[in-house]
């Protein structure tokens, strides 16, 4: 019994990803072209995934600041790949107070240049490094076609700067940052991704190497879900960012940036949602139980208050629906909104000393005696929900990454069943670009832990060194 | 011994201001003329506002929600009056993506023309409503002078926006919302504002009717810190927002918008910050107490850190000064960044089995025994600075707030100490105007709940039926 405000997924995925954003009310177009709105469903989800990284952040040592929105051309211009890279996308102010503004400005597209330029102003000393600083903010690219979470002109996130003393210091934290991202994305989202180094052609303009981690969706598409960059000392030379080193002489600093976005909404619903809409992993859930009451019974009514302040209590993230909707419609919207645990209290099994439970991964309901903890059956139930939508995740992630070692073979996958493709690289630019010819197919990666699978290039035949992940992506 | 990087309050105390910004690292001027970075000393006060009037406005049933940043004119233009207060100081975007755009967008000044867009979109019966949104952003407007926290060109803010069936149950939240922004200022800032009503003239543009709360600084000056506007159906007649009443007639919603900002910061400094730095009141400082363990005996270390975990444990924002400095040095910065509580924890006060807190509002050292609970001391401690610093900033108001009944009283008192002024007005603009002449005093704000203190106006000597509070303003 699908819902019918949802198109299936294996009918028209795109259609079905519309219809998830629309019918959970996570986001809805604006007058605005290009831009969305987060509704409350997509704000709150947002919310629990600031909360949790935010933690990770502050507890490896990093501190939130918050920089202008806006980035004068000059400043923009001092490094010129990271210009180069951002000029076609940016929104520019040309007009302020009424006046037309002697340097024009663009609404930041991504902040390394406002860091650089604050960091230049206030390190002296290798004793004031490392200084490792994030902002929670909105960017503006100005994307040509968007799609909610996937692709918008203004987008949510948070970007890490960060400015040490030591090379070695700086690759340590680009790496450690990638791992929080991938621990975040495995223990949160329930989402395995695969991490490594973009090439040259897929690096950040203007960094010295790109980590990233990529997640892949339902359909096979994969989705670039968080970068980790290592700037070397190239922004630090050209923004002046200098320091005393221990041996008093002045160096240039190491620096690395780091972002995950909104986007990780995106991925939530493409890996684990289904023909009735969302579904949530209870550890980035909003609402992790949802308690419906059947009919207006006292008893009812008081098991339906003891039970939601027992979970309270326990800290589960629990709501009553007291709305004047039937119990069905109630079920429907809990449904498609995603919430793990259905708690269902009726007079019917009251009378069994009973309460139903319905977990939204399996749809499988389980009844649960009032005798039992119920806390602990809730606590279970979310591990279990957790668990089991992660090992589907992982499940399908390796089903559908093939090792390949002609080009017939991945155009064969891509074709017809897309999803991560190894194979073996030179290293040459014409190689990547010939890949793409295979329904936009492009690296996502390479993995440098993993053993090569052969030593010739699966394009040219020539010599080969790098294990490639490849794809189709969003 | 006053902080030799701060100019004393008493001598200039704009010097002071700036002083105390700088040397507790809240804030920099940033390369963004008439923008300013939030450094991390103060991102962390804003994130523990954020956290407490988050949490009441979720309390009191508003979700969050984000809205895009620019506006296109042509919907910023659909009420008169709101285009007319800010289209002096928006900024405009005019080219995006390397092309001119064919209609201009203004960086968010505010934003409820795009509330008014959703909700017209969203809102269909009287089912749908109330919808109680809020959203934590940063706005743009452009100022020409600029000051930290006080007024910049971009500023941070929450902004709720609420829609409702009834003229009443809209009133009901406007006044809701100004309770709460009192209750925080009072519970959390210790600082006790008045609240009152705005006249025509100082109102919010398109505002039916603005609720402010006015705080005075130590200097005497008074700052708009928060404000609660009802808007009847101004907006939703000009946005089409409407929906099917019970009895089934199209009828155009009620609305409220209701804001406060970074600014605050600025207030919790001028109110309670002293010639050593700013004074945080612990149930708004993000340390509430800090260790500063002196020396590297075994011992010290030993209790510094049973001592830091029992803290923590109980909830209290503690951390513990582990840096290469000197004792004094972090004394010092201790002192200048406004922690409530230091802990001392040395050699010789263990010899004696005690420790050494000081509290930062009295200076006052008070020694502990370790046999003592060391959670109820430091709480203990707490509670007495927050209502200290309470107490001294309702004095200090109290006896800055003055009765006026000729103009030669406010020109006396507005020329050598000023304060709030208390006066009868007639409700003309011609008399608000003349007050401003004073020294540019104007209406803070009209006190509904007081009884009249005069029935003539003190400028025209007219009947006069407003109680009105005046004073020279931020």
């Amino acid at each position: 019994m699908a819902n019918k405000a949802i198109t299936s997924r294996d009918i028209d995925f795109a259609a079905w990803y519309t219809d998830v954003v629309n019918a959970a009310h996570l986001a809805s177009y604006s007058n605005v072209k290009g831009c969305i709105i987060l509704e409350p469903n997509g704000y709150a989800i947002w919310e629990r995934m600031q909360l949790e990284l935010d933690r990770m952040f502050k507890e490896t040592g990093h501190k939130n600041v918050a920089m202008p929105m806006l980035i004068p051309e000059n400043l923009m211009k001092k490094e010129g790949d990271l210009i180069n890279g951002f000029a076609p996308e940016v929104a520019w102010v040309t007009i302020g107070g009424q006046k037309e503004l002697e340097e024009r400005m663009c609404i930041r597209p991504t902040s390394e240049t406002l860091f650089s330029d604050y960091y230049a102003s206030v390190v002296k000393s290798y004793r004031d490094l490392p200084l490792k600083y994030n902002q929670w903010c909105s960017v503006m690219r100005w994307e040509k076609e968007t799609r909610p979470f996937l692709r918008s002109r203004e987008f949510w996130w948070q970007e890490g700067h960060t400015v040490h003393a030591t090379k070695e210091e700086a690759e340590a934290e680009t790496r450690g940052m990638l791992n929080i991202y991938k621990t975040f994305f495995e223990d949160f989202l329930a989402i395995p991704p695969i991490t490594g180094r973009k090439t040259e052609r897929e690096k950040f303009a203007g960094a010295d190497y790109t980590l990233t981690i990529e997640a892949l969706m339902y359909n096979g598409v994969s989705l670039q879900s968080g970068t980790s960059h290592y700037f070397g000392q190239r922004f630090s030379k050209a923004y002046g960012i200098e320091f005393l080193n221990k041996e008093n002489k002045l160096e240039n600093v190491y620096q690395t940036s780091w972002g995950v976005s909104s986007r990780m909404i995106g991925a939530l619903i493409m890996v684990h949602g289904d023909d009735d809409g969302l579904v949530l992993p209870p550890n980035i859930a909003p609402i992790q139980a949802c308690i419906i009451p059947i009919g207006n019974d006292d008893e009812v009514k008081e098991v339906t208050n003891t039970i939601y302040n027992k979970l309270k209590e326990a800290s589960i993230l629990v709501n009553i629906d007291n709305s004047e909707k039937t119990p069905g419609f109630k079920f429907a919207e809990a449904e498609v909104n995603g919430i793990p645990v259905r708690i269902e209290i009726g007079p019917r099994d009251l009378e069994n000393n009973e309460i139903t439970l319905t977990r939204r991964d399996t749809k499988k309901k389980i009844k649960v005696s009032l005798d039992k903890d119920i806390v602990l059956a809730v606590k279970e139930l979310m591990n279990s929900i957790q668990k089991n939508l992660y090992n589907k995740a992982l499940e399908r992630r390796n089903s559908m990454t093939y090792e390949c070692h002609k080009l017939e073979e991945v155009e064969e996958i891509m074709n017809n069943h897309p999803g991560f493709v190894k194979a073996m690289w030179c290293g040459n630019d014409e190689c990547e670009l010939k890949m793409k010819e295979i329904r936009g197919t492009k690296s996502r990666c390479i993995l440098e832990q993993e053993k090569p699978i052969d030593n010739k290039c699966i394009v040219c035949g020539k010599e080969a060194t790098n294990l490639v992940v490849w794809g189709i992506q969003y």
